[in-house]
């Protein structure tokens, strides 16, 4: 195996994630630059000092020269065209994502042939509001960032891109494409959904409602308040995952409507609920760490599949 | 109408609410006093300094003498106990109350024989917490604090309760007992329900799936955190608007789960709950205040209840 280095990063779209990026590798003496679409974000990020191109081609070049890596941080839906672009240009450089769904990505990526050289990532981070402006060098401090194991990722390519998310400060979590989405349909997308139910049926019940609502209203819908795009862009990348996540959920609300409508009782959900919240405190409480996996082994993806699956993480390099 | 007053407050019951109004009466200016069953309590209470009794009957005994409000703080399930001792001890305090259904306490009231001397309240506040331990004088400060304008209230209780209220650092919503419970079935109870699907969702894809929960799986699960016992109290007190509140939002998440499978968009329910939540922030930023309402009119109690369902809330005193 190849040993992770400390390459600089390019930077494709300066939005929240990619705009943290940027401030977390330099804040790690990392090189970092950049590149972003609007004008208006590029003059507020050189307002800032970092180095920003105005085309992606040179911000490309740029990347070939440091031997950088490249982090895809353009929304879902444009990741399919900076991949032909970085594809047409032709270098060598690695290349990785910040996407919230794996598994199209990856299609994408393969797609357009860099699949021999993208590693899908994904940090778990990310508050409601979004671009430049809510950039934050710390965002990703104590974050789940997941690095993508699947059969096209060399042992090479998953060292660089888990040290980089290492090094911006999150704990990596080592996952197939397919598995991760199903994962995040379930604890990122679903409550986009929820929220949004809670949202409306609150509304519904006017001022008298809205005005008595208080926190488990407000944390119920603080989601609802972001950006609609990323939920829906969520949900579309993800349809099957995102539906059975659904209806696992819609199977609790109805037996639970049965019930209540029956015996005036919630029970069985609620004290369900409770046992679930109170195991997601403890995991997160206590993270077992990855040690001792050897990349150079023939089985590392499936051990460290496996330890994702575990709940495990990576908190430091070397393995 | 009666001037308000800052007559001495007696609760029963000391837990989280109960503890917080005797500590926010206290830092008010107020005398208060309580009374609370399990001896461990009890001990902690004095050891802070505060009156307390270990007999029921002591403590109404105080409050007689004293023109004191008693203020039931006890679990809903004990409330109707709590109120069949206060009409046996037979003396004329004004009673209030802090439960999250307002109706079925003042069917509670009525059946005792109390609701001529009864005013019913419900403080929109508390954490997951519970306990004398988790008492706060500063848990009331911002928070809405519901007071009932049914017909069995005079505007001498009203404005007695509703003082105290204020005193503790609320803002007062008047509404009717019915009007309260579909309300908070909506933002207060549904959020417990939906709460405990997300969890059990998300538990469901195991510790991978737990591992990736970052902010919107936290905040969407916070109150299925919180004592079981609450929630299902909730919804066993309010059954009928919790399943009407249920069916709304089981309404929107079936259309969507059609919509997501069919077409891959989730776009029409994300919108909404965004506009939603959006009407919710700007209410919580600017709320209309209650003024100009005379108690010695006719009418007094219709229109404090036509305020409180415009979002309206009283801030202070006089009105």
């Amino acid at each position: 195996m190849t040993t992770p280095d400390s390459s600089p990063v390019c930077v494709i779209g300066l939005g929240q994630i990619g705009g943290s990026v940027v401030k977390a590798a330099a804040a790690a003496g990392r090189e970092a630059f950049g590149y972003v679409r609007s004008a208006r974000a590029l003059e507020a990020v050189r307002a800032e000092g970092f180095a920003v191109f105005d085309e992606l081609e040179s911000a490309l070049e740029q990347a070939e020269r440091r031997g950088a890596i490249i982090v895809a941080a353009v929304p879902m839906r444009a990741t399919g065209g900076v991949f032909a672009q970085i594809a047409a240009f032709g270098g060598s450089c690695l290349v990785t994502d910040v996407g919230s769904v794996k598994a199209s990505i990856l299609a994408a990526a393969q797609e357009h042939g860099l699949a021999g050289r993208f590693v899908g990532g994904h940090p778990m981070a990310g508050t409601a509001n979004s671009g430049w402006e809510a950039a934050d060098p710390a965002l990703f401090q104590g974050a789940a960032w997941v690095v993508s194991v699947d059969e096209t990722v060399s042992s090479a390519g998953f060292a660089r891109v888990a040290r980089l998310a290492l090094d911006l400060g999150a704990a990596v979590v080592p996952a197939l494409a397919a598995e991760h989405d199903r994962a995040v349909a379930r604890i990122s997308h679903l409550p986009h959904l929820l929220a949004a139910a809670l949202a409306n049926t609150g509304a519904a019940g006017g001022e008298l409602a809205l005005g008595l609502a208080a926190g488990s209203f407000r944390d119920g819908t603080r989601v609802a308040g972001s950006d609609p795009e990323l939920a829906e862009a969520m949900c579309a990348n993800n349809t099957s995952a995102v539906v059975e996540a659904l209806d696992e959920a819609l199977d609790w609300l109805t037996e639970a409507r049965t019930e209540l409508a029956l015996t005036g009782q919630a029970g069985p959900i609620v004290r369900a609920g409770h046992t679930a919240r109170a195991a997601y405190d403890r995991l997160a409480a206590a993270r077992p760490a990855i040690s001792r996996i050897d990349l150079g082994e023939a089985d590392w993806r499936e051990r460290l599949a496996e330890a994702g699956r575990s709940g495990a993480v990576l908190r430091s390099w070397p393995l």
